[in-house]
């Protein structure tokens, strides 16, 4: 018998009980906080037909897909000059908001409406794999799926804000913006329409290089000067903190409508939510994808200095998929994240019942027999138990347990009196 | 805009609102019962090394395995001669079990011993789509990895038996048998061990063409019209609901701590679980993997006269990973067969707080703000609400909401008062 490779495969995880235990407590409370919230959970399979994720939704994820090979007879690689597409037939979902377009257009007769969705599950993109960049990881999100109005924003920001601030992230920023807003502020400057994807991924790494920086950034480019100037000078006039009430003055193309619902958003949200949350217009706010049509936003921790979900309106890609328009809105927890920070920060889960190790010597007659007896009155009240043998190092045995949260034990032999003690 | 396919992938499936909220209310009270007794969850990546998924562990289900297909410079497909092997890398795991063996190889330094793994995700399998099968479903297991004990078939046996009891299932019958105990029979009949695999798999279909079938169909296959002869002999003897206790008579090749093995499981569970479920040996039980090495067991409900689950030990796998033999067992139970059963039924899940639908006028001024006000009320008792705008049909509207077990319901307009009324 040789020793094989054991590893699972390079960029995915082994999760172990210490790992699920602090990760089904986050997924219990985000999932309890939406559920209060009206939220339903739907699912879709892991695998897709090739041609439906790759329909150009998708963006860049599309060059990471992990493709699944045709079967049978419909695999023939005698064929000459064979091309990738000529063998592949299925892939794996390299996100949810794709599929749930997909979902949505498929069974809509059968849903209410509006439709707010959860979804969770594993996503797979074959990323350079490096830490906290995994290849298989799971997404977390929410949608309302048929409602036009700002009540949908409303309720996704006030239920995520909700969850975060129940797993003790105290200290919560959302920043919103609305990409009308973006393309504006492009139009305004002068930029054709077909260079406003190149300039608002520029525009996203405000944070890090500061206005001077996107300026540079934009010349070398071959951004014009003339155009990159005049866009300079009107964010500087948004970096005001009263920017929003002045925005139609600022922004003339801009519909009227934009500031007013970001204004109703935030009021109403401010009005819901714990003191300690703040929503705030940021006019640098950009969110990677390319289907956004209306309001975005990000939450940020501001003691982790991190990035904790975001999402936003994008009412065209249903259209794409039905030939009619459904607006649709969602927002998306950052998941991984939140489970790595609150490891690293040696997040515990709490008990709500006693975990109790019970320890029987096995060498003795009976003491299985006892063991498992009590074990049976503990979990009739809803305790968790677990029997295990006596080992040489009873003291080990405990540590192991100590790890998974068990508080107290018990030792069964012919020596002890079955109390429970504590595990310290 | 065309209109484009919108189905999932042949075989797989979209799940409803009206499937999760079933299928989460079993998972919970499975996963429930599970962890009372000490078990922890644990997960393995979807994908796995092609390699490993076709070291023969997987029996028939190697055959049906989804490959994926190699990526950038690894993939060539202008070599001559082009043969599956290479151009796949990975491929979607079958099963739960020949991945638990690959985790336990990987991990058994950071795992207690012995180690009580829960395990549930979707498992893959290109086979044709049909009624009641589908190439994307469920698997739930538990295992019990480095203990030889017969401790451990008492636990899995008491503890699947407890949680199926708990989601209804109320005339459960425990089937068990012993591979040692199949082999003992093939061997007394004189057959040779190269002929058991094929042997086992007729003795299978016991139950659907009795013992006349099995004769009929060995003779059919070529196996000595003798050797059936004497095997029909010992199958008759063994038919006899005391056979346990006179097994060592009928069966003198069988190592003697077998049939004690048996007869310890059968009094300790019968001690333990509620009078309504029956644990028996039963000597035709086969189970289909060729991985097992002792006792198997199965659970049926005589209600369905359905298959709920099973499993058994198999002690030589994890060996076959760490060079090392390791004791294993498990209990897999039919997540999917339990929720098509409790579906086909017409189960409802209970509800444990009110649902409230709340149905406001939009086209009045400030009556989202009066339901949000009210929703937020109603959540911080954790009530689930939902807030809908009001449509024509409001009664249609809470029909909808009535399939998703809302029980109350409320309209904020001007001609209403707030009052809650029961949906019925």
């Amino acid at each position: 018998m040789a020793k094989k490779n054991t590893n699972p495969v390079k960029g995915m995880r082994d999760l172990l009980p210490t790992d699920t235990l602090i990760r089904d407590y986050v997924m219990s409370i985000i999932q309890n906080t939406y559920k209060k919230y009206g939220f339903t959970r739907i699912e879709t399979p892991v695998v897709e037909n090739i041609e439906f994720l790759t329909n150009k939704q998708g963006g860049e994820n599309e060059s990471l897909i992990f493709k699944i090979l045709k079967r049978g007879e419909k695999l023939k690689l005698d064929k000459e000059n064979l091309e990738e597409n000529d063998i592949v037939e299925y892939g794996l979902r390299y996100d949810l908001t794709v599929p749930l377009s997909r979902f949505f257009a498929n069974n809509k007769e059968n849903l209410p409406r509006p439709f707010k969705a959860i979804q969770y599950g594993p996503v797979f993109r074959a990323e350079k794999a490096q830490k906290g960049r995994y290849r298989q990881f799971i997404q977390c999100d929410i949608d309302i799926l048929g409602d036009e109005s700002s009540n949908v924003e409303i309720e996704l920001i006030t239920v995520t804000s909700e969850a975060l601030s129940k797993l003790g992230f105290n200290e919560l920023l959302i920043k919103i913006n609305d990409r009308r807003i973006l393309k504006s502020i492009a139009k305004m400057s002068g930029f054709a329409e077909e260079k406003y994807g190149e300039l608002f991924i520029i525009l996203d790494k405000f944070d890090k290089i500061g206005l001077e920086g996107i300026k540079n950034e934009l010349i070398q480019n071959n951004f014009d000067k003339f155009k990159v100037d005049e866009l300079i000078c009107i964010l500087n006039k948004l970096n005001d903190k009263d920017a929003l009430n002045v925005l139609e003055d600022i922004l003339n193309e801009l519909d009227v409508n934009v500031a007013e619902q970001l204004r109703n958003i935030i009021s109403t949200v401010d009005r819901n939510i714990e003191s300690n949350i703040k929503l705030q217009f940021d006019p640098y706010l950009v969110r990677g994808m390319g289907y956004y049509t209306g309001p975005i936003f990000e939450i940020t921790s501001k003691e982790f200095n991190s990035s904790l979900g975001g999402g936003g309106r994008y009412d065209k890609m249903i259209g794409n998929m039905i030939g009619q328009d459904v607006p649709a809105c969602g927002f998306s927890i950052g998941f991984e994240r939140i489970t790595d920070l609150l490891n690293d920060k040696g997040f515990k889960v709490p008990n709500f019942e006693d975990k109790i190790l019970i320890i029987y010597d096995k060498k003795e007659e009976g003491m299985f027999d006892n063991a498992f007896d009590l074990a049976t009155r503990f979990r009739k009240e809803n305790k968790v138990v677990s029997l295990v043998a006596k080992r040489k190092n009873v003291n080990k045995q405990i540590d192991e347990y100590k790890n998974l949260y068990y508080n107290k034990f018990a030792i069964i032999d012919n020596r002890n009196d079955f109390t429970l003690k504590d595990i310290d």
